[in-house]
């Protein structure tokens, strides 16, 4: 499929979403759209992701050329802007989808709808929950596949970056591995998944273990997107439901460097290692064996290698396995205790 | 307030709702309808709740009255029978408000609501979250009150029982304490409360927070009421939301005497009571320092009064600190130790 992704004076340091299409899609990235950044391209800003050119807005592409547009930023609260309008006006005119992780759902926008219908095209409004999700089974355990979930010290730490890279390494390195993904940028890069942060409370558990169950046997190893942190004084619910929702049998934990407080409740200081370790072992054993064996740490706040080489290294030792910046150092270490 | 309680063939057993409407609302109950036992009284069934008569339907009723209608039944799966649809209807002709906490909402039914605006009443589907829900702050520490959280082993094992009890006994004493409901049936008998089980799992935490902010300055103590457990397979991001949302001071352990598997879920079996005492506490503890201080037992499957109390001071000693049955041998050890 070819994609556009818009991205409009975002790019790239505030469109995690379109940083995790341009990293992980198997899509083509036919443009990103940014007007303050018209002209340039994607490699101009991030080396290490599929470079694509960035443009004006919808109305530069030919129609033929793109399937369909992704909305690849989230401002604060969710809403959609006015001036985005006229991109996804034309991607409807051109007979492109339309996908948005907004919590403002374009299906539900009378001119959107209407032009959708028009030209036969969908939107699909990722942050939407099924409405024929239910309560968990406690059953995920029985699929044929070993289950390892990202859980966290924090959000926005890379939970889903870490998952998405264990998986790729894992199927370079031959394995049969899928992941689940649980939130919305996860979901676009996927084309599938149930936005756990959006489902009714009662079914967070079992909007995970429904999706394990349906890809479970297909592959060898799933690697389960994880939500927040089981100390997170708003978030904890989601992430807790994921962890008994997955019944996994490993565990990575997730930190960014330096990271002292809960990001945006900084009254909230976070425990140590130890602690984290043991209630998420302790938390899970009564529903499941999930046990912590390797350690992911964001470095990207770190510009030189040598003190990120040393961050991974403590963060390691004081862990007592194995741990890496996956993006910096690679996975081999971590794919060594987890497959 | 008058009101009746529907409970169409399943008073007194399985009429959970109607049962602690009758024992803990505040409200005159005229009758009780249950087409099985009309003519009957709620004495004849139950000696220690509120006493009324019990009729076939509405019908059987003066408008003038009763003010409302409780759906007092909830059969599994949450649906509307077709065979309460008259006396819905009576009591909408009547003027009289409609209550219900069915999964299936009366407000949306096409008759119900034409009906309800043509007599001017007002139907309150309370399983329906309101919508301008968010997530937590990370403040419910700040109110005046004292807060406690009533915490379990498992489901239906008493968690809203035992917050009622406590909160109505700690009244009698003299003290200023109010009830948080969190479940339908708390909510019928408060007459207001978000169904933490219904709303969007980001927003777990901040709906029981948002109670406690609204009447945490007007009370010296707030019986926060429990949801499901921290251990349970589907339920528990709903329990962790609450726990982490409540930010308690005390917490309340409540068990089910003999229970020793998830209801519902027989392949797993419940941990130890010490388990479940650290585990509620050091998964608190990042947010607040919540300890558990008491103990409630549910011995109503227990006949005897003598095997209750054996039952009530193991569970003591296995604890380690105050505990009772709340409705067998009343509040005023827990008391002592939690105002």
């Amino acid at each position: 499929m070819q994609i556009a992704i818009l991205a409009h004076e975002e790019f790239p340091g505030r469109a995690k979403t379109a940083l995790g299409v341009l990293r992980y899609s198997d899509d083509e990235v036919v443009a990103v759209l940014d007007r303050d950044n018209a002209g340039q391209r994607v490699s101009d800003f991030v080396p290490d992701v599929q470079d694509a050119p960035i443009r004006e807005g919808m109305a530069d592409l030919a129609a033929e050329d793109v399937d369909a547009l992704l909305i690849g930023i989230a401002p604060i609260g969710g809403g959609f802007e006015a001036s985005w309008r006229e991109d996804v006006r034309t991607a409807l005119d051109y007979g492109c989808d339309v996908v948005s992780g907004l919590h403002y759902f374009l299906e539900e926008d009378e001119e959107f709808a209407a032009l959708a219908a028009e030209n036969d095209c969908e939107i699909r409004d990722v942050r939407k929950p099924p409405e024929d999700l239910t309560v968990s089974q406690g059953i995920a355990d029985q699929v044929d596949a070993e289950i390892i979930l990202t859980v966290g010290t924090d959000c926005s730490v890379g939970k889903m970056t870490v998952s998405m890279e264990l998986a790729r390494d894992a199927r370079e390195a031959g394995h049969d591995a899928a992941v689940i993904p649980t939130g919305q940028t996860g979901i676009m890069i996927e084309g599938w998944g149930n936005p756990i942060d959006r489902v009714v409370s009662d079914f967070t558990a079992g909007a995970v273990e429904e999706m394990i169950l349906e890809k479970g046997d297909e592959h060898d190893y799933l690697f389960v997107e994880g939500q927040g942190s089981i100390v997170h004084p708003a978030y904890s619910a989601v992430t807790c439901g994921i962890l008994h929702g997955a019944m996994a049998d490993k565990l990575v934990l997730c930190h960014d460097a330096g990271r002292e407080v809960i990001h945006g409740y900084e009254s909230f200081a976070l425990p140590d290692l130890s602690t984290y370790v043991d209630l998420y072992e302790n938390l899970a054993a009564p529903v499941a064996d999930s046990e912590i064996v390797a350690g992911a740490l964001n470095t990207s706040n770190l510009d030189d290698d040598a003190a990120a080489r040393e961050a991974v290294d403590e963060y390691a030792s004081d862990l007592g396995m194995p741990a890496s910046d996956v993006i910096r150092f690679g996975s081999e270490d971590l794919l060594e205790v987890l497959l």
